[in-house]
């Protein structure tokens, strides 16, 4: 049982991740294998660096064919509803929020099964939240949107914290990543919609 | 003898691959260290990857000099033969798809070696044999080449596909890899010279 | 006496890099989370890849909080003395000097315990002591300063050589990390000063 939550949940993760990675491969027009390679890096690429920097190798996707079935899913959908899924921006949005959070949890989730360390545990579901669109946006040759318009790793820090606040009061850690989960969302959502920002650092404009 | 066969196809693929990185970084004008840098990286990135995500640790070339030594050689015949290999750009071409050909394969036999599922092979064969040629060029902060103006990632899973498809009708495994890797190459041949394309998803011109 | 020893140098070059990380991504105006994650990649990359290559895993940082504390040391540094260590670019050249030095002898000294052949530490110290700024770079999409401006893998290898020179004479580790260090130091501080320039193997001026 523990297990099917967390598999379900990081199944989710790739596939929003993957159709979002596909997208934007489409958008810089790349042929259709340079797309599954986007969708690929995108999906899988957070996962696969928290796995190498644990050791748990190897790396899950490799070992389990359901990781490759699922972005394979996420990329001919993204190829056949190409169309359809441009008009709906806000439900990739939604999708994007989703797998940053699913993702973030479950890597909080493992570094705590490995016996670490709670800084490093939220260091981890940081990581993996965010670089499989590191590395997508590198690839694609941009500076990665992480660090540009959102409240993105600031959201996944956020909701670290609270996973390891509440693991003092909740015994059920489905529940506790689940509430984590939607902190993260709700930060990110609520940064989006109601204009949050990171404090200004520099004094002006930014550019 | 297996080893062997295995062995001397990986040296000839960081041998291209070291050569085609190297012609790279000097048309950057890097300087003769960066230029062994990314001769390094584009030779030995994909097998690095490839033995990071299946857990082979330490990696093959850390534990094996002969990809190191091949590397410096491929080095050095690009900095004291450059005007002349540049002349051959041809001779490159062949060299790349060799090296293409020769990592996907190997990669794939090592997958099976781990007992890993055909189509996880097949994507360990296709990282291995593209990653290299990725890394290089997200280092020399360009959009890979891979993604762009080549039949490189499909060739790859074409192979493979063949790769696991004779698996049922010879034995020889050296046989299979080397039929294999005539495919890859043909496939890569056979767009550049027959203009092979991808088929266009965008309906219409590429940028 | 010995871990405590490579340890404290370890720490010194996290400290060094993690600030030039945090001021890199402060000129490109990143938010303060984007900064994070800059210094995080600077600070840890090169030793976090070397890990994974040799398979040491999990990786030094995610076991030892020393290496997470001192990031966020160089994180608040950099954050709230921005402006004054802006006007000492001297004692910035310095710091990255000393990370540089510091991240390569420890390196090649994990080589050493891990049986490897010189040439592979030699090698292993170069990634280790470049890799961090190359991630910097690449994340931040420019070309990798090491391959640019300065004697950076050169005084890496030179190092690496002085080391197991010294390896013949001297028996104690420590004074020949320290040693092998200093060379490290004053060969890219010779070539600042002095401007020693690479040998160029392109005939005319450089772009």
């Amino acid at each position: 049982m523990f297990f099917t939550f967390h598999n379900t949940i990081e199944l989710l993760g790739i596939l929003a991740f993957g159709v979002s990675g596909a997208l934007s491969a489409m958008q810089k027009r790349l042929d259709i294998f340079g797309v599954l390679v986007i969708t690929f890096i995108t999906a899988i690429g957070g996962g696969t660096l928290r796995d190498m920097l644990i050791g748990s190798l190897p790396v899950a996707w490799i070992l389990d064919l359901q990781a490759i079935t699922t972005l394979l899913v996420a990329y001919l959908l993204a190829l056949f509803f190409n169309k359809y899924i441009r008009l709906y921006t806000h439900l990739l949005f939604w999708l994007d929020t989703a797998g940053l959070a699913l993702f973030c949890v479950v890597a909080i989730d493992k570094g705590i099964a490995f016996n670490l360390h709670p800084m490093v545990c939220v260091a981890l579901g940081t990581i993996t939240g965010c670089f499989g669109g590191i590395f997508r946006d590198v690839v694609l040759n941009e500076i990665p949107y992480v660090f540009r318009k959102d409240v993105y790793a600031s959201a996944c820090i956020a909701g670290g914290i609270v996973f390891f606040g509440l693991i003092h009061f909740i015994d059920d850690r489905n529940l506790i990543s689940i509430l984590s989960g939607v902190v993260i969302a709700l930060i990110r959502i609520g940064a989006k919609y109601f204009g949050l920002q990171m404090p200004d650092i520099y004094g002006g404009k930014k550019s």
